[in-house]
């Protein structure tokens, strides 16, 4: 009940602050027999860490996986695996000038108000260091859909109002902002580090497509895929909105221009995003996910204190220019965990 | 798991068909001691009641809510609160050419994947009769609120193209859109009646506004205030996208511009529709949902039957033009819900 | 949260009170296909239901069920699974003196603790009449395991000291306490009618046999499937005492009397009733429940009042002198809910 | 669902298997402000822990707790609480002769069966190793309660045929069975140390009794306090029964012997072990708990191959003579979690 679990039946937990001893995850409900190595996961998780390019913090974390239980002999077998990444490179006195004010735009006063009592460094369980975690248990829930011929691909479409033309897929990982268009990519890059000069941060918007995903998945009601989704999306730090498919442009439409027409063959549009009625139609799953800038700014601010005085500040800890760029594994591993979840679902609702 | 249970320490869980002998609804988790009678339950179903008007679906249903267990002398007991609401006004006919095919935009086919079987009787489960039932549970949630001095206000800011330009709350109930700006209004009355004389059909955007929440409701990882709303309202059939705060717009800001000062007599903007690190931060929640054109037009369609053969086919049943309409009082009620379950949860924070 | 749910995937929510209007029961997470209709729900009703002899009480429900939703050509759709029972012969009044007092051995003073508030007619939510719904839920389940070649029996082995012999089912249902020793069953006869003119009650035991049940079911840790028969036994009321196999005797065994020895052709015996590391093995499931004698007894009584003042009372309702006999059906329904839930659960063990 | 996971409010997540790199445990839920300090945690794990006397089996693990995160400062802050115990007595070579064969009363043929593989090493999940995880979970509990005067108290009561005549909670820690009869637990000793001797095993009977428990705990149907109790126990390695106040020995008597009567100062006796209707009534809650022999003898036995021959085999691991004797702070910390999570759970009855 306080929410650091997600998911039913593939179901992960996450623990760990941004400046304690490390974070960790189990993933209860993994099926036995996927075949799954550290390799594979530190993978995952190297796409995610932080130091990896100058677009994102410098904060120099290798996030070296440990693996504590459930898998043997390469292959997971049934029972919790449990993984666990140590915090090497803290600097927590950088937060000593910080420990008495809420910061704008973070968690701090909030947190705050919820625990009377906040860990001050870092921001964190509030810091997306905890997203590693989730990269962790994607990383086996990937394997997982591989098995059953499911791909996902996450990229970042626009950062600010630069917004990418193309959905060149094989461009991805070859720029340091994982957008599909290589053009715009080089764009997104030079501004995002402008910005970082600036000491200023800006949003930006990541898409994800899943293809493969059989119809049948998701559960009418309140579970539709659809809402677990945007669920598993504004979980995630700094999102702010989600949409399926056309989204908010749909609101604009009429049924005769929205209705995506099935012919023997398949369908002729995909307006719906894959999922009709909450559960997947076999088209392509679709999302998009609303990014805020990151609330740490190297600019003076003002603010209050914990006594309720105005103060003015200044951040000086390291931190992204554009978390959107670092939220692509994040989005594509929330993807993978909730399609695990609901491929599993799936097998119960036959007699 | 089925998906039929929202909420954890304030739960619904609904059961019942368009068609079938009826619908209803189980509020387990209701604290004793809310005075609710259900003169003031039906007052809410009848905002959400079909037959209402000419903008929304002639089917007349009254809706009539019959009280079945959990209040005893003008109160909620603490045990759970079952009603249930009979279906009278069912023309099953109206869909016996629909039996054996697809339905565009539907759930016909996504239903038929899953379980192997579909009640085609006027989408069954899939139908949005089936928000009655949260209408009903949503009223007692709404008592509770009223007891913690908060309110919520939900009302339609866009039909297709039109939107409102105007938040005057005391307009709302005095057209049939339920739109906060009287002008606009009658502009999009006179636009759904022209569909609806065209057959066509057309989305909208709901906005709703929750004001007087404390600061600290929301759990900080996976079951964020926002996280969890975005599942409230993706949960709602029809939904295709939700924001928070400035949501899609905040990707285009900088951090400078988005940030929420916080000045000792409190916020400055509310950038982040009340919603800080997944918690609620003591501004309005605000909340923005995409609802697409209903799928049931009465226009020419082609589709696939259950053999895999193509077929046109035209739709006979009853149908609203504007299904966006008719979401406002289940938007309303799906944040009422939220909102009380993270009330309640949020007791458990302290020792 | 608040516990009127039980089961992971094939999931009963029961509501509802003793006098009040009716009570009910959602199914959800019922697979599609099972066969099953209304007469055959009924006929394990009546197996419950009060009146049905003079050795239970005489309060006279038909405990007739409405069928609301989730069954559409006599098979389960997948949907929910709602079920209405009305009451029909209440009699409040008999209650009116009680209104102010705490009866002994029943929850008035806890329900009264708990919610500042209580429902006092006949014992509200506390009443066994809740259990008529469980049954219901129950019969599906039932059916769902008849498919697959599981068999439940229940039956009385003891009332007070007079315990059966034999476990010959094919006399359970010829017998009003349903004593698979047709002889012992004659006995337990005549003492529950003695008591009961002596105005007294009586405590019994009653043992649950499930059959063929594969090997595989129950998950490995917290929910065990001996964990979670414990806790659907428990939660029926009355009950203050569970055991697997052997149970408590096993508790003077040497290891090497204890482990059940596999042999080519199977186990030798059956100490561990079925479960082995909270697992089922392919043996017989064997569960034994003990049941208190039924606190209502037509005997002075002392106890306190609201005000906390001494009060000596009398008992007018009308009351089963030996629960444990129409416990029979209800330890069978949840032992099939229990199968039901893991059997589905364990279609997600493996990649 | 797949049960590494117990509680509602306040949950534990446990991972690990026996001769893996380590096993651990997250509370999440867990409210606060608790002081606790990893020393405090420490000795409840050194009261469990193997090697610590020679009745108990001679794996020699320091079971050293790594804090990982959620207190700070001395104090628990409301984020989950992250712990990692090490394995550091590993000898999986024992256990190569038996990793082809079903050793009886194991969980080796349900694990295989339910898993179609299994880590042979040391019964790996299925160890009662992963209970240490839970004494680390139950201190912070513990230490919970203990802000809200709550004490409990568990200890042996039957090793054998030995049974404890008397309930002096002082000696409790003062002998190696953990028995509150000073002079019965000698004798249980020694016939422990003979069956050591002979490479048997034998059963026991932990009691457990909490006092202090306010009245009002317990959800009223399926979530009774009874209930949860119930799955606790039977969620412990090796336990077949577990009865809550008089338990079956109630089932012989009459409602007017078994009613415990209130009186303006309390209640006169307390038959039903502090709990009616399935919530707490203010007395001490009793619990028992029936704990079979080890199936680990060192005597030759028979059993079935993987390929289902006939095969005679013998155990040459380290074992428990007396598996009950550990079990006591394993009873304790469960105890501990469920009053814990009902406790935080009753906070949310009243509006």
């Amino acid at each position: 009940m306080a929410g650091s679990s997600f998911g039913e039946v593939f179901k992960i937990t996450t623990f760990g602050e941004s400046h304690g001893a490390g974070i960790g995850v189990i993933v209860d409900g993994c099926p036995s027999g996927i075949p799954v190595d550290i390799e594979y996961i530190q993978s995952k998780l190297d796409r995610r860490r932080p130091g990896q390019s100058d677009v994102v913090t410098p904060r120099n974390e290798k996030d070296q996986v440990h693996l504590m239980s459930g898998i043997f002999q390469g292959h997971t077998t049934g029972t919790p695996v449990g993984m666990v990444i140590y915090n090497t490179d803290v600097r927590s006195q950088d937060y000593n000038n910080l420990k008495d004010l809420f910061r704008p735009g973070h968690a701090d006063y909030t947190y705050y108000k919820k625990y009377g009592f906040r860990d001050y460094r870092g921001s964190g369980r509030a810091s997306a260091r905890e997203t590693a975690a989730r990269v962790a248990g994607g990383a086996i829930a990937m394997k997982f859909l591989e098995m059953n011929n499911i791909t996902i691909n996450a990229y970042l479409i626009s950062v600010g109002k630069i917004k990418a033309q193309k959905r060149d897929l094989s461009v991805i990982d070859q720029n340091k902002v994982r957008c599909p268009d290589a053009e715009i990519a080089k764009k997104m890059e030079e501004y995002i580090l402008a910005l970082k000069e600036e000491g200023d941060s800006i949003g930006g918007v990541v898409e994800v497509i899943a293809s493969g995903v059989p119809a049948g998945l998701g559960e009418p009601v309140f579970d539709k895929l659809s809402a677990d989704l945007a669920k598993a999306m504004l979980s995630i730090n700094a999102v702010k909105g989600v949409e399926i498919g056309d989204g908010f442009a749909c609101t604009e439409l009429k049924g005769s221009e929205n209705n995506d027409v099935m012919l023997p063959d398949g369908y002729m549009t995909n307006h719906a995003g894959g999922i009709l009625g909450g559960i997947s139609n076999g088209n392509d799953i679709v999302v998009r996910v609303a990014i805020k800038p990151a609330s740490s700014i190297k600019k003076d601010q003002n603010t209050v204190t914990v006594d309720g005085g105005a103060v003015e500040f200044n951040i000086t800890g390291r931190h992204d220019p554009c978390v959107a760029v670092r939220a692509v594994p994040v989005v594509e591993a929330m993807m993978a965990i909730t399609l695990t979840d609901h491929f599993l679902r799936r097998r119960c609702n036959l007699a």
